[in-house]
């Protein structure tokens, strides 16, 4: 399933909420979103399909829940898919909206926590050289990550600030996952199940800034704190399993600048899979549902790679779109 | 005021808790934890103080109502003090507890996040000497910090498990702020206000996984993300007056393995300010209460720059005291 967060406005629905606005949890069904409250109540109401409880309305609480609550959610789908489900209302309020119509947030709008590995083997050689380094032997012997800021998620559309300490803004293509079940110390073998599904992320980047302070020895922090950019939606990994082999999921990647395709690679050129970096995650180290997990960008897939004969750093006005296969399209523009 | 996060058995007092325990906010006076739920409960019973609502019983909710709550809990321990407040009760419980008698968990159990900065010299310089550096100009430029694991905080008296995958666990003597009140590009000269209070903090370390990782460029990750102890309380920043001049607060630091000190400093020795660290994370990044920002380590803080002919890596059964005047004492054993 591809599962969204999406806002509504709270007063018009006579609901209270501090900034006016209320997230709620859906699914995407034939370019409409439907939501998993007004659907299950409809369904109740209709003596449809009756569940022991309510199902979870928000995206931390449906993965904490874990496996019996995907599987009552796919029920749900495929009971709503026998009606005339375009139609169905609750008290007035359509059950599903046309997806143009609907203000999409981040899947997951604060996850649990952020880390982002270094996992393209082609993103890491080329960046080193563009700095006059080779590739060090330690990236070989482990797949090596950072924590980043969980609190600063975006979604689609979202405009993106240009701090004002950077000249160069740039993108990061990458693939996330979301952890669905809790562990620690998960081996490889078992890794794969942790995961509950995928989303595009675009790990926005101050070069400048990185470059300066990871000359340092920590981080990047600066460099990328004031925001990543997940979704459009989260694609269970039921959904995707056509397109895997083993460890790796053959999913093609996308980004473009203003329209003009930029960066091109693949989710199986991944040198170390998501099992291996769920395992290194996890030693020692609990995971958690909501958890979310970045690649690293792939190869090309950053304007610091392609340098500035290919395409200038990003200035407010430019749009960036990623797009991987099967996962979406997230469009992001830059703003002062 | 000493705030304490505290644990309660739930089923001692026919309340329900997924672990059988129960976490509480209190405050320490003389030698006892004061419960803030129960003490509030005790003089709106004695018609001594009635406030318009009850106050928060955990940490979070308490750092994010900011200022006025914190004005009623010091009228509630004023009220307190003004009675035989020893032998209080509500419904058999009592109001005061021995601190011997108390299981302190860290005064935040899960921060809203974690940074920790590098804002000693001594340490930064020693550090590097011992790997044949030399100390880099950007740590004279900007205060460097990295994301650490806001999800593996432990509190005073637990045990700290060695992970399977060092061979050379180190302790690092720190001071961390809370923030209590929220904010985006916060200046300088505003940053003190933003503080709610500072605890000890001990930024657990594996060495040889700290150094393969930042060989790579990102990080440290694996090397930190098994723990951080914090506590054993928050020291209000009003109750350190006295021992502060300008930025900085005077305070001695002192580590002691097994009993024998190693390490001394003082948090006025610090090159960067909280000041400055905070404008330095709240540049384009909003804080937000419960975020927790470490110092980084005071010079001789810890092993590894001490060297091994000082003391060897810590070993199962080693029990690390940190102690910052008027912060109190965090005790943590080393377990296998």
């Amino acid at each position: 399933m591809k599962l969204v967060t999406y806002m509504v406005k709270a007063d018009e629905l006579n609901i209270q909420s501090q900034d006016g606005m209320l997230a709620r949890l859906g699914w995407v069904r034939d370019g409409h979103v439907i939501d998993v409250g007004l659907a299950q109540q409809c369904m109740e109401l209709a003596q449809n399909l009756v569940f022991p409880y309510r199902l979870a309305t928000d995206m931390l609480t449906f993965l904490q829940r874990g496996e019996q609550e995907r599987d009552f959610l796919q029920r749900l789908d495929q009971a709503l898919g026998q009606r005339d489900w375009l139609r169905l209302q609750v008290e007035g309020e359509p059950v599903a909206l046309a997806l143009a119509e609907v203000d999409l947030f981040a899947p997951i709008a604060t996850p649990s926590s952020l880390r982002d590995f270094y996992a393209f083997e082609e993103h890491v050689r080329t960046c080193r050289q563009k700095r006059g380094l080779g590739m060090v032997p330690q990236w070989y012997e482990i797949p090596v990550f950072y924590f980043s800021n969980h609190q600063a998620v975006i979604g689609p559309e979202a405009p993106v600030k240009k701090p004002a300490y950077t000249n160069q803004l740039d993108y990061e293509l990458e693939i996330a996952c979301v952890i669905g079940k809790r562990g620690k110390n998960i081996k490889r073998e078992e890794a794969l199940a942790h995961i509950a599904g995928f989303m595009i992320m675009n790990d926005w980047s101050a070069r400048d800034a990185q470059l300066q302070e990871v000359a340092v020895g920590l981080g990047p922090a600066k460099g990328k704190d004031f925001a990543t950019s997940l979704g459009p939606w989260l694609v269970t990994t039921d959904e995707l399993e056509d397109c895997r082999a083993g460890e790796r999921w053959s999913l093609t990647m996308r980004a473009r600048v203003n329209g003009r395709e930029l960066s091109k690679g693949n989710t199986k050129d991944l040198h170390w899979t998501f099992a291996q970096m769920i395992e290194r995650a996890s030693a020692e180290c609990e995971l958690v549902p909501g958890d979310v997990i970045g690649s690293g960008t792939v190869g090309t897939g950053c304007l610091l790679e392609l340098g500035e004969e290919v395409h200038p750093y990003l200035q407010p006005g430019d749009v960036v779109e990623l797009e991987i296969e099967r996962l979406g399209l997230l469009r992001n523009t830059i703003v002062e």
